[in-house]
């Protein structure tokens, strides 16, 4: 039926809009973000859009009394595969079955729209060649940043421009840690409970707090915007649990704040490599990443011919994400098909990532003091040809176990890591220096 | 030609996708952001896209050497339209000729990409419903705040939700004076010769200064993202000309700056009304209006669903508008035609516009200064049921022109107004009561 339809569409009433039929859509996954979805598609604000069926596990259990009757209730995904939805909400997260589900939908001549970044960010492209064969759309606005339009915005808005840098704050949960060590004070644990009973972070935080979540999104970013397929582990991560309450004060010294940052950026001249790392760093209290509160999200694009677009908003929640789940199906009830076939055609391909990128770095250094360590520090530092820019250390700290930063002028990280190689092998050391990246304000090195 | 091609146009290629021919493309009007799109046109950047004539009044003199052989130059405006060219991008400006171009050009069968606010923000509807009945595409981003995809979020990217507010910083020039007053000191005249110095400025700034150009960017953004048709000339525009030093210093005590907000809000629970207008207006430190510098806009949506999403950005100059422009050419060689059709169909048709919205204000005098001033202002302003909030007065001035400020606390301005007719009635004025309203953190008030 689906097939026929798109066939037959003609440019005076495509498929969903006003006049035609609307489209049917099947969610699969009835969790928080759901269940908004529902809601909205259960509003009558979306004429061109009808919500057909919902399939979770153990789906009596799931069922409410507020979507339309005739909405079919299953918990068989062959039913959903089966049906004759013109569209799927893949809302099961995780590799598979979702994939499993997203390739039989495309197979079966349905469209699909999808939140689920590990999926997008590791089989994406593999999938969306996949809909363009079959002549379906799959869209996944929600994979990134929640509400934010930011993959319509990279792919087609700024489609003009050639964008060379995308840097992020892509995780709330990270953020909502970090703001409240900073605002509040709070030690990471602390920070990290109350985040879990809040509802932000989950019970193992690892993929948050370590940055992989992060990094599926900027890997999605890094194709949509950059036009560069990435192999996801080759981006390295640096989780924000080394950051301490010192840092924070130290940061403020210099004007500055701690945020996880997601980041990729061309590498100028050469073709087929850029840099890309999700990892906590210093950010200017003046940039746009040092304003991000709580649990919210910010996008700051860079190209050659707009310069910089920011874009900020809720990176979570159901009803955020549902937005931007109804956008995309809205979006194929608008333009109907082959959007995404020009999408995939301009991919470069794969591109290697560089992880030795340059910049100017914040170590902080525990010591039991002794006379002689800033002048032991400096001569390995020197050794390497590092330049240090300041040393900076606020009073008040055991001498036993004291905290004090360097600052060092702009050396490739590979040449750091050398250099604290050689530096962590010295006696006085309470704990294992922690560098992060000190950042401009647009999010560069 | 252009019939013949999206007749048979198949799902298999789009026009102007990888495998069919590049769109051609005709520049009307080659000044600072026309040259951009000729150079991004011409980077190779966009092989979907090529660059086919280049029309402008004395044309001889216009003339570059880098675009590629085989563009045609003309000042014929009738050459474009017989032209074979498949879009037009009409960079006149003004409401005519440009409106008898696009007129012509949409039944001649091109599409159109303009950056025309006053011609979009007052013949839109008409262009928009002309250009479906002919099957083809207008688009406008770069009519609104240059080079962030504004239309395109809230048309697209945010289309799932039901937005109801839209504040903005959409005029640079203005943003630029007062950011300079504020930072710097300059008075309104220096820093408006300073903005005519640098090019921000014309050599009459009246629409800048006095709101017309940011009205006509909020009508087209009231009629793309709330859905609304509204009379241009029912937005009440205020000038910042009559913004002093003063109000600064004031602002400051308040933790607010002073911003040309351009703003607009449906009117909750009333279906066929908003709020809007264009003013200065006293904008939290924290509030992203308040952080938006020099010539650069931002504009914050905020949706039942999806809450507030910011964007922010260059909001003119010739490349970042050229990146707009050429992301909407590019919108139409990747999706060919009819989603325009859409948007036409979902507006509500004519709202009126309410203009007694209902603020918090502040309230600078400046008197003569004698005893029992502040008694009798205090007793006027009750009389009308107005609270005052607190008086602020700061040191240093000379007691014969002495400012000072009220803020009162949230009434109708219509309340506002009448008080104001009464106290300018008063003998101890030196200038007339200076008002503007004093906005939340998200630009309401």
């Amino acid at each position: 039926m689906q097939k026929q339809k798109s066939d037959t569409a003609s440019l005076d009433a495509p498929e969903g809009v006003v006049g035609g039929a609307p489209l049917t859509v099947a969610i699969v996954g009835f969790g928080t973000v759901g269940r908004s979805v529902a809601k909205v598609l259960s509003s009558g604000m979306h004429p061109s859009l009808r919500l057909a069926m919902i399939c979770n596990r153990g789906v009596e259990r799931k069922k409410v009394d507020w979507v339309p009757r005739g909405v079919e209730w299953t918990e068989s995904i062959e039913a959903v595969i089966g049906s004759d939805a013109d569209i799927v909400v893949e809302l099961m997260g995780g590799l598979e079955p979702a994939g499993e589900l997203i390739r039989r939908s495309l197979q079966a001549g349905k469209s699909v729209v999808t939140a689920n970044k590990q999926l997008i960010a590791t089989h994406g492209i593999e999938l969306l060649v996949l809909a363009r064969r079959h002549k379906r759309e799959l869209l996944f606005e929600a994979s990134v940043a929640g509400g934010i339009p930011i993959v319509r915005a990279v792919r087609e808005g700024l489609a003009g421009d050639r964008l060379f840098r995308i840097a992020g704050i892509l995780n709330g949960t990270c953020n909502y840690i970090l703001t409240r060590m900073d605002g509040a004070g709070l030690s990471f644990a602390d920070a990290l409970k109350e985040a879990q009973v809040l509802g932000y972070a989950e019970a193992d935080p690892t993929a948050d707090v370590d940055g992989y979540d992060a990094r599926a999104k900027i890997a999605i970013l890094i194709a949509s915007g950059l036009g560069c397929q990435v192999n996801l582990d080759d981006i390295p991560c640096r989780s924000i649990s080394s950051i301490n309450n010192v840092d924070f004060m130290y940061a403020r010294r210099l004007d500055c704040t701690i945020r996880q940052v997601s980041w990729a950026e061309r590498a100028p001249g050469v073709d087929r490599q850029l840099f890309a790392s999700v990892r906590p760093a210093l950010v200017p209290l003046s940039s746009p990443l040092a304003r991000v509160e709580g649990s919210q999200n910010l996008v700051t694009v860079q190209g050659e011919f707009g310069g910089a677009n920011t874009f900020s908003g809720f990176g979570a929640g159901g009803d955020p994400t549902a937005v931007a789940i109804v956008s995309d199906l809205m979006s194929i009830a608008r333009t109907g098909l082959g959007a995404e076939a020009h999408f995939v055609q301009q991919l470069e391909g794969q591109v290697s990532v560089g992880t030795d990128f340059t910049s100017p770095h914040y170590v902080r250094f525990t010591v039991a003091d002794r006379p002689g360590i800033i002048a032991s520090l400096a001569t390995l530092l020197s050794a390497h040809g590092i330049n240090i820019d300041a040393v900076l250390q606020l009073p008040g700290h055991d001498k036993a176990e004291l905290p004090f930063v360097m600052t060092v002028e702009a050396c490739p990280l590979s040449v750091l890591d050398a250099a604290l190689a050689d530096i962590n092998a010295l006696p006085f050391h309470v704990c294992r220096p922690m560098a992060v990246p000190i950042l401009g304000a647009q999010g560069n090195s």
